[in-house]
């Protein structure tokens, strides 16, 4: 079976216009990253439905599996679930079981379930529901596109639902060296040792600490015993990690 | 004159491997909001030449400005030269004015000036070159693709040489209403002023904080007086700022 692959899809003007550092996408790929499914893309796009409905049908095309952030609450800048519904071509309208979650938990909390939150139960036709075991309002998985919101601690919440139901490949391994030198002093060898480990992949990423420059080699595979053998070899070359 | 609009394409495994966090995203999206050229897309690859290839196709004839941070160093995995002389079809080589600001460089400081670094004075024919005051290597920009550093210090100081040149809009304006209020308290009421003022933009983005929901409501806009007068109305509706 091939390595499966992922997309990340972060919706919203709050990130674009720099109000708002992302975490969910770095949250996202490090999760991936121990599951096996390495994030092969990311895009960021603002609240515009041709811009998420292009982004989404180029994405699901290019990996097994694509992930949205952000766009699924109850105001009138909430469209994500109306532009999966248009980038698949199926209907969308508020479903029963969706809506029968959001009444308990505003029944439980006290809160008014009111017509704002039941757009919140508005699903595309086919999706499966994700679980929000924090604020009730489900995400869905539309083929293979898994739609979660954009509140950090649901995210995460809805990813955990989301996972284990996942076919995973083999988690990437990843060993970094730092050495004190810049990256023009290693660049040769390193590169030479990279040609010898096809399989593996590496790279280099310079840094500034106190005025001076250094560098993180990392070399990153699915086998381990070439990762650690490719380490021992730059660890030769470079000195002790 | 319509509005100038921007996309960023930030380059390198480390980032979608969850390893390192993006920020020249986050800094450059600050930045070009107070130059009035605001960011539609951004998109995040991995070092491989087809993805970034296509990338920079797609994002250039969409957007007025392109930006990509990243693989412009020594190092084997640094493509990213290579790739948009591909993407644009013109050719590619060492530079002697690229070359001879690297060499005053390692001149300079006392290192090697090898052929790994000689590496960095590779230009796609027709750039300009983009000043680096930190490490010397240029960035360079190609048409509307300004290519320029993934180190962050470094990413910062090429920005600040490219966007005097540019052609900036007017500044993006944003004003925030904190209110301790669930999205869904507030929707129908915050929707029907957003329809009021169909040129600002108005988003609302939830937290959760201490167990409790609250909910940012952004205004945004280029009109200073509209901003106000509508962050007035959403004062009355909701409370004080």
């Amino acid at each position: 079976m091939p390595q499966p692959t992922a997309a990340m899809l972060v919706i919203g003007d709050e990130i674009l216009s720099g109000r708002t550092r992302d975490s969910n996408m770095y949250y996202l790929a490090g999760e991936l990253t121990r599951h096996g499914i390495p994030l092969t893309e990311a895009r960021m796009v603002s609240d515009d439905q041709a811009s998420i409905v292009a982004a989404v049908t180029a994405l699901r095309a290019q990996v097994t599996h694509v992930f949205t952030s952000g766009g699924i609450g109850p105001t009138h800048d909430d469209i994500t679930a109306d532009a999966i519904a248009v980038a698949f071509g199926v209907g969308i309208g508020v479903r029963d079981d969706a809506r029968a979650l959001l009444a308990a938990h505003y029944a439980r909390s006290g809160l008014e379930f009111n017509a704002a939150r039941e757009r919140m139960a508005r699903i595309p036709d086919g999706a499966v529901l994700i679980d929000n075991p924090i604020s009730a309002a489900p995400g869905f998985s539309m083929g293979n596109v898994h739609v979660m919101a954009g509140v950090p601690n649901i995210f995460q919440a809805m990813l955990a639902s989301v996972l284990p139901t996942l076919t995973g490949g083999q988690p990437l391994l990843s060993q970094t060296l730092q050495v004190n030198r810049g990256e023009g002093e290693v660049a040769t060898p390193f590169g030479a040792l990279a040609a010898e480990f096809p399989d593996l992949s590496m790279g280099s990423y310079p840094f500034i600490r106190n005025g001076a420059f250094g560098t993180n080699l990392v070399i990153r595979g699915t086998d381990g015993a070439q990762v650690d053998a490719a380490m021992a070899r730059l660890v030769a070359l470079f000195g002790h990690p």
